[in-house]
């Protein structure tokens, strides 16, 4: 067979493992790489804590040099060179040198796309003032840190509550700047369900960021410079550097152009194979769509972990081999201040669009055994199939221990497995670790109860909404009085588990009734003493604990 | 339907969790518990913390007291009562009341047996003396507790390297005695391989920790107390304070007295509701055997995690429900100093026992990606069924992020998911977290090209037994010259990875060789160039990193 010329589009998390798999796969090929910016191979989801200083220096952002790559790979990599057009039938690709403007042809046996995405910066009056910034490149940082250390900023507005926007708020308060951030949405973090969401705004505002959510950004006001971003309501939010976090878009402006197929999300369209509908043709990343292992239809999930085995997946194959990639389930995670929150697979309003019928089940936990010093609590939500038990997506917030217990619920929900078989997960425990009864054992437990209605619930917003509709629900609290008197669900009367039995007097049998604890563990207790002497008993899902946080989502709701 | 009783046998992990579950199963049964010791919910493992004072204070070690208990579950615990026998055919029991001597009988419905398992003390010459311990209950730990409180022993012996070993190693070696470990075995940790269980003696050594392996206990020394550990060899080692961490056996005596069914383990035989040969006596804890996931078969694992569960089940059984318990995988985890070693399903040892063709893969890979201030690496051994794939166990040992990948790899295990659905896992990516490619995904990665024949390793077994045969095989060492100055296989010649096709003309590619670095990275993309040259090569299984390790393990073994 003659030389395989592998020619790769994009030299990042993609691209750039696209050609290292290509030629670990083949030696004999030969592979360029066209990257239009000035570097490959660079740590896009270290950029926010470059910014902050977690990260001291750019270089540590940087995995592989062209020269690098080159002498490891045998790659020939052409950085500040821009595909522009592909001829399919000739397999040739366009490319334009930017440093020289010179425009030259390459051909290709196998190509691979791998051009990423592009934050989106909607076309509003000002978002073009210099000091207006979105986050994606190595130059987009320095470019902000060096205004950070030039003119020490004192306030910085971050539009967009995602992932990414939750990072830079995070770092840029940590450089002591005073941070609002501003969502469209009624949330924070919209990937998560909103009541989740909530402690992590709550977080937010204790660390001192204001949050504005339900407003969108309007415009940047400002001269030479932004001074202010108007919102959509009219209200104007000042500030010294302002950062887009308004999410991405598949960049298929290539592919588009050659005729390649566009999935129903907008991403390029892949088989297995990471295959265009030229075989010729591969891609990979940000720039495509891909199964959600859940839905089983296509989806747009634009992080690094999909990318980088997509790339693997492409580059094996533009060189011969057979290799696939079935899909991902859209595991994210993020840390602000002292909290981390995570999500993975079907949000419950997710699932609900997608019209699979669900439950769900709130369980508040230890990250490891309470006897062992430093215990910090997890809340954990799952969603799950209501006709098979299957978990279909998890969502967990705490400050310890919540990546571990995320990538438990990734690996089940990706092993199709039920609760039933979370709830028998066999799991590494000694104290310092985890419990007997581990976090995701005991969420596997309760979804389990629920499933076999040994366990009703109730959430809060129907409680909230049942007791506004008028509704005369009869709402226990089983904590202790101490813990009722510093707050407690509005109508509820005070009855600690452990007297429930014997002041079963002054409940009244034939009213529903609701009970609740803090964590729901009492609650469940309670609930099934109450239910096995035949109260029509509900506990609250996600207790006390919850409570609040569902409070706020409701009267953000009806603002 | 009559009142339900259910009696229960046991207060600690199993029996006390049987009790909640059937009151929560059955409001109305009478449930009696009795213990023989003094207390029950007590949080067994928290024992070796509370010895170091890592757990200050003994109340934190009980989860329940009989009066919260009756109080919560209305639960008639009769603490030191002891259960002396068990007449079926009447359905009682016969109870002594250990403070008065008086015995009585107590007739159940259903029985839930629930004794756990007795530590192993061998009849050995002064094993009786007062300052030679085992560690089960809460009065050993205070005893221990109290004696290096009073008498500031200097030297600690610990005999036997298990799990509970190493947990009283590290918690006396924090105190500051001088720790003496003595295990018959070849090496410590006996459920691990030995290569992995290497990293964790050298570990204790830099701890301080003398480790004496391959020699057994053979009598303590003294008159009034203990004052020597004679060994097999011989050998004497002089200590203050004696622990015996030997393991435990299935306190069967009862079920065994009772004619119930005892398996080919020594453990009581149930069913998957926990159910022994007699249907109305249910069993659980260490007293059981159960079936191991892996294998199919029966098996003996002693550990918290299965007690809990099982308990659960045999309560909400005995209480008219019906759960089942479907087996484990032995997944236990260790810290010991500053290291942790972990281990799930089977290890290469117990699987080659068990006449299962595998196949194993290493490999060193950070706990987070490595841009980001604080990595830490884990070394990761998998063992994977050779016919499918399909993970049959995994060890982990490092210093953070152990625990996470354990459970991944326990989730893997139960959910029968092959490597390559390992390498596909979606797990939570942020810098503080994890990698673009995961710890766990890279593992699965290297395992799926061993097993599409990409990667051809050899263990440093392996390579040390032909080497020592007379073997001429050519080995490079593809690190930088700096880390092959300071130290290397033996006879290795250096050509680092990206200068290898330059420095071809240097290499016989007639010859068999071997190629390593100190993960296996390198050394991979070096096979991957030397293969593809018609050489016939292999990579060092676990690179440098693993081989100081494998040539301990030798050493050992041959001397
Ligand atoms: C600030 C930030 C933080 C993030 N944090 C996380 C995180 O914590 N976890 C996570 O999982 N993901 C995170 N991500 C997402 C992750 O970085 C992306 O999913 C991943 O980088 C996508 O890889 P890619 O190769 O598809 O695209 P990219 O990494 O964007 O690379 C595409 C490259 O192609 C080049 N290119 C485009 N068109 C052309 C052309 N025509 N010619 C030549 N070159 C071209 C671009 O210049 C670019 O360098 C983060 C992203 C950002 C920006
Ligand atoms: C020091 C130590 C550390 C440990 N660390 C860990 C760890 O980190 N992780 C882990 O998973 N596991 C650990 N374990 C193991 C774990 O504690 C046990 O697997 C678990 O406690 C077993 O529960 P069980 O109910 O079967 O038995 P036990 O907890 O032993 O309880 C049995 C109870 O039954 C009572 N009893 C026995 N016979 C009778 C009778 N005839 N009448 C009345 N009462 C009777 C006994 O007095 C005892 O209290 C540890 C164990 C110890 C001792
Ligand atoms: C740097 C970069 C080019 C490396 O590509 P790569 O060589 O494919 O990836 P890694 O360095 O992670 O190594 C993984 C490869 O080494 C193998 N490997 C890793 N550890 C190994 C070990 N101990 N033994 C044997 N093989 C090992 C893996 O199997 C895999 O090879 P394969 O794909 O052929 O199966 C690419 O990861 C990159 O550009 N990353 C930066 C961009 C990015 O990811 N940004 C977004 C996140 S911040
Ligand atoms: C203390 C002890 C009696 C508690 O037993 P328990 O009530 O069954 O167990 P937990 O307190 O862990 O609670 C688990 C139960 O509450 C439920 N639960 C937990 N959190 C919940 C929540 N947030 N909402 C609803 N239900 C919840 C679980 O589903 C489970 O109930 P189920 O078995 O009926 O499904 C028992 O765990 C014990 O004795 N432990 C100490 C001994 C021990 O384990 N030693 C070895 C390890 S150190």
């Amino acid at each position: 067979m003659a030389q395989r010329k592998i020619v790769i589009v994009g030299g990042v998390a993609g691209g750039a493992t696209a050609a290292a798999r290509a030629r670990r796969t083949d030696e004999h090929a030969e592979i360029v790489l066209f990257e239009k910016g000035p570097y490959i191979s660079f740590a896009n989801c270290g950029l926010p804590y470059y910014v902050g200083k977690e990260i001291g220096d750019r270089s540590a952002l940087l995995l592989q040099t062209p020269e690098s790559f080159r002498a490891r790979f045998e790659v020939d990599v052409r950085v500040l060179h821009e595909v522009v057009a592909i001829d399919r039938a000739a397999k040739r690709v366009t490319v334009r040198n930017l440093e020289t403007g010179e425009v030259y042809h390459e051909s290709y046996t196998a190509l691979v796309l791998a051009p990423g995405s592009v934050p989106i910066r909607p076309p509003l009056p000002g978002i073009g003032l210099p000091n207006v910034f979105t986050v994606r490149t190595v130059p987009d940082a320095v470019a902000i840190r060096e205004l950070v250390e030039r003119e020490s900023p004192a306030r910085a507005v971050v539009v967009g509550a995602g992932f990414i926007g939750l990072e830079m708020v995070e770092n840029l308060a940590g450089l002591g700047l005073a941070v609002t951030l501003v969502e469209k949405a009624d949330q924070v973090l919209p990937p998560l369900d909103p009541e989740m969401a909530a402690f992590v705004q709550s977080h937010l505002e204790q660390m001192g960021v204001e949050v504005i959510t339900g407003d969108g950004i309007a415009a940047f006001t400002g001269n030479d410079r932004a001074t202010a971003a108007r919102l959509e309501s009219g209200r104007e939010v000042e500030g010294d550097l302002f950062i887009l976090g308004l999410g991405v878009r598949p960049d298929t402006r290539l592919a588009r152009e050659a005729g390649l197929a566009i999935g129903p999300t907008g991403g390029i369209q892949v088989n297995e194979r990471m295959q265009t509908n030229d075989p010729a043709i591969y891609a990979a990343g940000d720039a495509v769509e891909t199964i959600h292992l859940v839905t089983g239809r296509p989806a747009l999930i634009p992080l690094a972990g999909p990318a980088n085995k997509q790339g693997r997946v492409a580059g094996a194959n533009a060189a011969g081999d057979s290799l696939t990639f079935p899909g991902a389930i859209g595991t994210a995670i993020v840390r602000v201040g002292s909290l981390v929150a995570a999500v993975t697979g079907l949000s419950e309003k997710a699932a609900r669009r997608e019209g699979l019928k669900v439950y769900t089940s709130y369980t508040l936990s230890g990250d490891h055994a309470d006897y062992y010093p430093g215990m910090q609590e997890l809340m954990t939500k799952l969603v799950v199939e209501s006709d098979t038990g299957r978990l279909l997506g998890a969502q967990v917030i705490g400050a310890n221990g919540v990546d571990k217990r995320t990538d438990v619920y990734a690996t089940a929900i990706l092993g199709r497995m039920t609760v039933d078989q979370l709830a028998n997960l066999d799991l590494a425990y000694a104290p310092p670790f985890g419990a007997a009864k581990d976090a995701a054992v005991v969420a596997g437990m309760v979804a389990q109860n629920i499933r076999r209605a040994a366990l009703r619930v109730i959430t809060p917003e129907e409680l909230l909404g049942r007791m506004e509709a008028g509704e005369e629900l009869q709402v226990v609290d089983v904590r202790n009085p101490y813990e009722y008197d510093m707050g407690a669900v509005p109508g509820a009367v005070n009855i600690p588990v452990d007297e429930l039995r014997s002041r079963l007097g002054e409940l009244d049998p034939s009213r529903e009734t609701v009970v609740y604890d803090r964590t729901g563990a009492m609650a469940y207790v309670a609930a099934r003493i109450l239910a096995q002497r035949g109260y029509s008993v509900s506990s609250l899902a996600g207790g006390y604990a919850l409570f609040p946080a569902a409070e706020a989502v409701r009267a953000q709701r009806t603002l």
